[in-house]
Protein backbone atom coordinates (compact mmCIF):
# COMPACT_ATOMS: atom_id res chain seq x y z
CA UNK A 1 0.00 0.00 0.00
CA UNK A 2 1.12 3.49 -0.69
CA UNK A 3 2.51 4.96 2.07
CA UNK A 4 -0.21 8.40 1.62
CA UNK A 5 -2.90 5.64 1.73
CA UNK A 6 -2.10 4.87 5.43
CA UNK A 7 -1.86 8.23 6.62
CA UNK A 8 -5.31 8.73 4.91
CA UNK A 9 -6.41 6.44 7.24
CA UNK A 10 -4.63 7.98 10.02
CA UNK A 11 -6.48 11.11 9.83
CA UNK A 12 -9.90 9.21 9.79
CA UNK A 13 -8.96 8.43 13.28
CA UNK A 14 -7.73 12.15 13.69
CA UNK A 15 -11.28 13.18 12.35
CA UNK A 16 -13.64 10.61 14.17
CA UNK A 17 -12.00 12.60 17.14
CA UNK A 18 -11.69 16.35 16.37
CA UNK A 19 -12.99 19.21 18.49
CA UNK A 20 -10.58 22.32 16.71
CA UNK A 21 -13.84 23.32 14.35
CA UNK A 22 -14.23 26.51 16.21
CA UNK A 23 -10.42 27.93 15.73
CA UNK A 24 -9.97 31.25 14.12
CA UNK A 25 -7.05 31.31 11.33
CA UNK A 26 -5.62 34.24 13.70
CA UNK A 27 -3.23 32.16 15.59
CA UNK A 28 -3.90 32.93 18.79
CA UNK A 29 -0.17 33.84 20.59
CA UNK A 30 0.29 35.80 17.30
CA UNK A 31 3.90 34.14 16.47
CA UNK A 32 5.22 33.02 12.70
CA UNK A 33 8.01 29.78 12.98
CA UNK A 34 10.26 29.65 10.07
CA UNK A 35 11.89 26.13 10.23
CA UNK A 36 13.44 23.22 8.25
CA UNK A 37 11.16 20.47 6.11
CA UNK A 38 13.20 18.26 8.08
CA UNK A 39 11.18 14.87 9.11
CA UNK A 40 12.70 15.19 12.65
CA UNK A 41 11.38 18.98 13.97
CA UNK A 42 7.87 18.07 15.08
CA UNK A 43 7.65 21.91 15.66
CA UNK A 44 3.90 21.82 17.84
CA UNK A 45 5.68 19.21 20.29
CA UNK A 46 9.15 21.08 19.89
CA UNK A 47 7.77 24.29 21.10
CA UNK A 48 4.39 22.87 22.99
CA UNK A 49 2.22 24.79 20.57
CA UNK A 50 -1.93 23.81 20.86
CA UNK A 51 -3.68 23.62 17.52
CA UNK A 52 -4.38 27.49 16.46
CA UNK A 53 -1.43 28.81 17.82
CA UNK A 54 1.31 29.64 15.63
CA UNK A 55 1.93 30.30 11.67
CA UNK A 56 4.43 27.50 10.70
CA UNK A 57 6.14 27.97 7.55
CA UNK A 58 8.97 25.32 6.42
CA UNK A 59 11.56 24.78 3.54
CA UNK A 60 14.63 22.83 2.69
CA UNK A 61 17.10 24.49 4.89
CA UNK A 62 14.63 26.50 6.87
CA UNK A 63 15.85 29.76 4.91
CA UNK A 64 14.46 33.32 3.86
CA UNK A 65 13.62 33.12 0.15
CA UNK A 66 10.95 35.40 -1.87
CA UNK A 67 8.47 32.74 -0.80
CA UNK A 68 9.32 32.81 3.04
CA UNK A 69 8.81 36.68 2.80
CA UNK A 70 5.73 36.61 1.06
CA UNK A 71 4.63 34.40 3.72
CA UNK A 72 5.78 36.25 6.36
CA UNK A 73 3.95 39.46 4.79
CA UNK A 74 0.22 37.76 5.04
CA UNK A 75 1.19 36.19 8.08
CA UNK A 76 1.86 39.91 9.70
CA UNK A 77 -0.48 41.89 7.78
CA UNK A 78 -3.47 39.73 7.35
CA UNK A 79 -3.63 37.38 10.16
CA UNK A 80 -2.14 39.33 12.71
CA UNK A 81 0.83 37.82 13.74
CA UNK A 82 4.18 39.78 15.98
CA UNK A 83 6.73 38.24 16.55
CA UNK A 84 9.15 35.79 14.37
CA UNK A 85 11.30 32.68 15.21
CA UNK A 86 13.90 31.25 12.86
CA UNK A 87 14.64 28.01 13.44
CA UNK A 88 17.00 26.23 11.59
CA UNK A 89 18.97 22.78 12.77
CA UNK A 90 21.73 20.48 13.51
CA UNK A 91 22.50 17.96 10.62
CA UNK A 92 20.50 19.60 8.29
CA UNK A 93 20.40 18.22 5.42
CA UNK A 94 21.40 21.90 3.37
CA UNK A 95 24.95 21.49 5.20
CA UNK A 96 25.79 18.30 3.02
CA UNK A 97 25.96 19.31 0.13
CA UNK A 98 28.07 21.92 -2.69
CA UNK A 99 25.78 24.04 -4.44
CA UNK A 100 27.48 24.00 -7.83
CA UNK A 101 27.87 20.54 -7.84
CA UNK A 102 24.43 19.37 -7.47
CA UNK A 103 23.32 21.75 -9.80
CA UNK A 104 26.05 20.44 -12.28
CA UNK A 105 24.47 16.33 -11.36
CA UNK A 106 21.33 17.88 -11.83
CA UNK A 107 21.80 19.68 -15.46
CA UNK A 108 23.90 16.01 -16.60
CA UNK A 109 20.48 14.44 -15.84
CA UNK A 110 18.21 16.20 -17.06
CA UNK A 111 19.41 18.73 -19.47
CA UNK A 112 18.97 21.93 -17.94
CA UNK A 113 20.86 23.87 -14.94
CA UNK A 114 18.49 25.35 -12.14
CA UNK A 115 18.37 28.75 -12.54
CA UNK A 116 17.59 29.33 -8.64
CA UNK A 117 19.84 28.77 -5.56
CA UNK A 118 19.28 25.27 -4.01
CA UNK A 119 20.09 26.94 -0.60
CA UNK A 120 23.59 25.08 0.48
CA UNK A 121 24.70 26.27 4.38
CA UNK A 122 28.31 25.90 4.97
CA UNK A 123 27.72 27.44 8.57
CA UNK A 124 24.58 26.81 10.96
CA UNK A 125 24.30 30.44 13.12
CA UNK A 126 25.95 32.53 10.43
CA UNK A 127 22.82 31.36 8.13
CA UNK A 128 20.53 32.17 11.35
CA UNK A 129 22.31 35.47 11.60
CA UNK A 130 21.93 36.25 7.92
CA UNK A 131 18.05 34.87 7.64
CA UNK A 132 17.09 37.83 10.90
CA UNK A 133 18.58 40.22 8.94
CA UNK A 134 17.08 39.28 5.28
CA UNK A 135 13.96 39.65 7.67
CA UNK A 136 14.17 42.85 9.90
CA UNK A 137 15.83 44.68 6.23
CA UNK A 138 12.34 43.46 4.30
CA UNK A 139 10.31 46.27 3.42
CA UNK A 140 7.39 44.48 3.21
CA UNK A 141 7.37 43.00 7.05
CA UNK A 142 5.97 45.52 9.49
CA UNK A 143 6.58 44.28 13.02
CA UNK A 144 10.59 43.68 13.34
CA UNK A 145 10.89 44.06 17.16
CA UNK A 146 10.97 40.87 17.99
CA UNK A 147 12.23 38.58 15.52
CA UNK A 148 14.92 36.21 17.18
CA UNK A 149 16.86 32.85 15.46
CA UNK A 150 17.37 29.67 16.83
CA UNK A 151 18.99 26.14 16.36
CA UNK A 152 17.27 22.92 17.13
CA UNK A 153 19.67 19.94 17.56
CA UNK A 154 18.19 17.02 16.96
CA UNK A 155 20.34 14.51 19.10
CA UNK A 156 18.78 16.67 22.24
CA UNK A 157 15.43 17.79 21.50
CA UNK A 158 16.85 21.41 22.66
CA UNK A 159 16.43 24.59 21.00
CA UNK A 160 19.14 27.07 21.88
CA UNK A 161 19.16 31.39 20.95
CA UNK A 162 21.81 32.58 18.42
CA UNK A 163 22.90 35.63 19.44
CA UNK B 1 6.26 37.99 28.56
CA UNK B 2 7.13 37.66 24.81
CA UNK B 3 5.00 34.59 23.34
CA UNK B 4 8.67 33.19 22.10
CA UNK B 5 10.01 33.12 26.06
CA UNK B 6 7.22 30.95 26.89
CA UNK B 7 7.72 28.41 23.67
CA UNK B 8 10.84 28.23 24.83
CA UNK B 9 9.67 27.30 28.25
CA UNK B 10 7.82 24.44 26.88
CA UNK B 11 10.95 23.54 24.91
CA UNK B 12 12.56 22.66 27.97
CA UNK B 13 9.96 20.30 28.91
CA UNK B 14 10.12 18.55 25.47
CA UNK B 15 14.02 18.09 25.76
CA UNK B 16 13.56 16.59 29.30
CA UNK B 17 11.65 13.63 28.26
CA UNK B 18 13.58 13.64 24.46
CA UNK B 19 14.28 10.13 23.05
CA UNK B 20 14.48 10.55 18.95
CA UNK B 21 18.54 11.02 18.80
CA UNK B 22 19.01 9.06 16.83
CA UNK B 23 17.16 9.49 14.01
CA UNK B 24 18.09 9.57 10.52
CA UNK B 25 17.41 12.54 8.24
CA UNK B 26 16.04 10.13 5.53
CA UNK B 27 11.90 10.23 5.87
CA UNK B 28 10.40 6.98 7.08
CA UNK B 29 7.97 7.04 5.19
CA UNK B 30 8.86 8.79 2.11
CA UNK B 31 6.70 11.22 1.86
CA UNK B 32 6.48 15.17 1.56
CA UNK B 33 3.65 16.30 2.28
CA UNK B 34 3.10 20.50 1.35
CA UNK B 35 0.65 22.56 2.91
CA UNK B 36 -0.63 25.89 3.98
CA UNK B 37 1.27 27.75 7.45
CA UNK B 38 -2.31 28.06 8.84
CA UNK B 39 -2.08 27.57 12.66
CA UNK B 40 -4.75 25.21 12.60
CA UNK B 41 -3.03 22.45 10.73
CA UNK B 42 -0.98 20.49 12.97
CA UNK B 43 0.07 17.93 10.14
CA UNK B 44 1.77 15.24 12.19
CA UNK B 45 -1.94 15.07 14.39
CA UNK B 46 -3.85 15.35 10.89
CA UNK B 47 -2.19 12.61 9.62
CA UNK B 48 -0.90 10.71 12.68
CA UNK B 49 2.85 11.38 11.66
CA UNK B 50 5.76 10.28 13.90
CA UNK B 51 9.03 11.53 14.51
CA UNK B 52 11.17 11.04 11.08
CA UNK B 53 7.89 10.21 8.59
CA UNK B 54 8.18 12.96 6.17
CA UNK B 55 9.34 15.72 5.17
CA UNK B 56 6.35 19.19 5.52
CA UNK B 57 6.84 22.08 3.32
CA UNK B 58 4.49 24.92 4.38
CA UNK B 59 3.83 28.61 3.23
CA UNK B 60 1.03 30.87 2.61
CA UNK B 61 -1.34 28.70 0.93
CA UNK B 62 0.65 25.38 0.58
CA UNK B 63 0.88 26.72 -2.93
CA UNK B 64 3.67 25.33 -5.36
CA UNK B 65 6.44 28.34 -5.50
CA UNK B 66 9.88 27.79 -7.35
CA UNK B 67 10.53 27.36 -3.21
CA UNK B 68 8.69 24.61 -2.91
CA UNK B 69 9.84 23.09 -6.33
CA UNK B 70 13.86 23.77 -4.70
CA UNK B 71 12.57 21.81 -1.63
CA UNK B 72 10.96 19.04 -3.29
CA UNK B 73 13.92 18.69 -5.27
CA UNK B 74 16.64 18.02 -2.61
CA UNK B 75 13.59 16.12 -0.84
CA UNK B 76 13.51 13.60 -2.84
CA UNK B 77 17.52 13.63 -5.02
CA UNK B 78 19.29 13.71 -1.62
CA UNK B 79 16.51 12.62 0.94
CA UNK B 80 14.81 9.74 -1.26
CA UNK B 81 10.94 10.69 -0.58
CA UNK B 82 9.09 9.32 -3.17
CA UNK B 83 5.19 10.56 -2.91
CA UNK B 84 3.77 13.79 -2.64
CA UNK B 85 0.62 15.38 -0.25
CA UNK B 86 -0.87 18.70 -1.66
CA UNK B 87 -3.26 19.52 1.22
CA UNK B 88 -4.99 22.76 1.13
CA UNK B 89 -7.63 23.82 3.71
CA UNK B 90 -10.98 25.48 3.97
CA UNK B 91 -11.20 28.50 5.42
CA UNK B 92 -7.84 29.80 3.87
CA UNK B 93 -6.30 33.24 4.24
CA UNK B 94 -5.27 33.08 0.86
CA UNK B 95 -9.22 33.23 -0.38
CA UNK B 96 -10.15 36.23 1.51
CA UNK B 97 -7.94 38.76 -0.25
CA UNK B 98 -7.61 39.98 -4.02
CA UNK B 99 -4.35 40.04 -5.52
CA UNK B 100 -4.47 43.75 -6.85
CA UNK B 101 -6.09 45.41 -4.46
CA UNK B 102 -3.27 43.87 -1.27
CA UNK B 103 -0.74 44.83 -3.75
CA UNK B 104 -2.27 48.10 -3.97
CA UNK B 105 -2.46 48.82 -0.24
CA UNK B 106 1.49 47.86 0.28
CA UNK B 107 2.54 50.02 -1.98
CA UNK B 108 0.53 53.12 -0.35
CA UNK B 109 2.40 51.76 3.10
CA UNK B 110 5.64 51.30 2.04
CA UNK B 111 6.09 52.77 -1.48
CA UNK B 112 7.02 49.71 -3.24
CA UNK B 113 5.29 47.21 -5.08
CA UNK B 114 5.63 43.70 -4.43
CA UNK B 115 7.06 41.95 -7.94
CA UNK B 116 6.03 38.69 -6.97
CA UNK B 117 2.76 36.71 -6.86
CA UNK B 118 0.85 37.45 -3.30
CA UNK B 119 -0.75 33.86 -4.35
CA UNK B 120 -4.67 34.59 -3.96
CA UNK B 121 -6.73 31.76 -4.34
CA UNK B 122 -10.06 31.98 -5.94
CA UNK B 123 -11.04 28.38 -6.06
CA UNK B 124 -9.31 25.66 -3.83
CA UNK B 125 -9.98 22.28 -5.76
CA UNK B 126 -8.46 24.21 -8.84
CA UNK B 127 -5.79 25.69 -6.76
CA UNK B 128 -5.00 21.84 -5.96
CA UNK B 129 -4.84 20.87 -9.31
CA UNK B 130 -3.49 23.57 -10.39
CA UNK B 131 -0.49 22.60 -7.47
CA UNK B 132 -0.35 19.09 -9.06
CA UNK B 133 0.07 20.45 -12.65
CA UNK B 134 3.31 22.55 -11.52
CA UNK B 135 4.89 19.51 -9.94
CA UNK B 136 4.03 16.85 -12.56
CA UNK B 137 5.46 19.15 -15.51
CA UNK B 138 8.37 20.38 -13.57
CA UNK B 139 11.98 18.73 -14.77
CA UNK B 140 13.71 18.77 -11.83
CA UNK B 141 11.25 16.47 -9.41
CA UNK B 142 12.26 13.08 -10.41
CA UNK B 143 9.73 11.06 -9.02
CA UNK B 144 6.02 11.46 -9.67
CA UNK B 145 4.20 8.68 -9.92
CA UNK B 146 2.45 9.45 -6.58
CA UNK B 147 1.61 12.89 -6.41
CA UNK B 148 -1.90 13.28 -4.81
CA UNK B 149 -3.69 16.31 -4.11
CA UNK B 150 -6.17 16.55 -0.98
CA UNK B 151 -8.61 19.39 1.10
CA UNK B 152 -8.27 19.30 4.80
CA UNK B 153 -11.94 20.70 6.72
CA UNK B 154 -10.76 22.79 9.14
CA UNK B 155 -14.58 22.33 11.12
CA UNK B 156 -13.84 18.70 10.81
CA UNK B 157 -10.44 17.54 11.14
CA UNK B 158 -11.02 15.27 7.60
CA UNK B 159 -9.07 15.51 4.23
CA UNK B 160 -10.89 14.66 1.24
CA UNK B 161 -8.70 13.76 -1.86
CA UNK B 162 -9.45 15.96 -4.86
CA UNK B 163 -10.03 14.44 -8.13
Amino acid sequence: MAQIDELLRKNELYAREFNGGSLSSIPRRKVAIISCMDARLDLSKILGLENGDAHIIRNAGGIITEDVIRSLLISQRLLKTEEIMVIHHTDCGMLKFNENDLKDRIQQETGIRPQFELGAISNLEDDVRKSIFKIVSNPFIPRKDRVRGFIYDVKTGRIKEVI
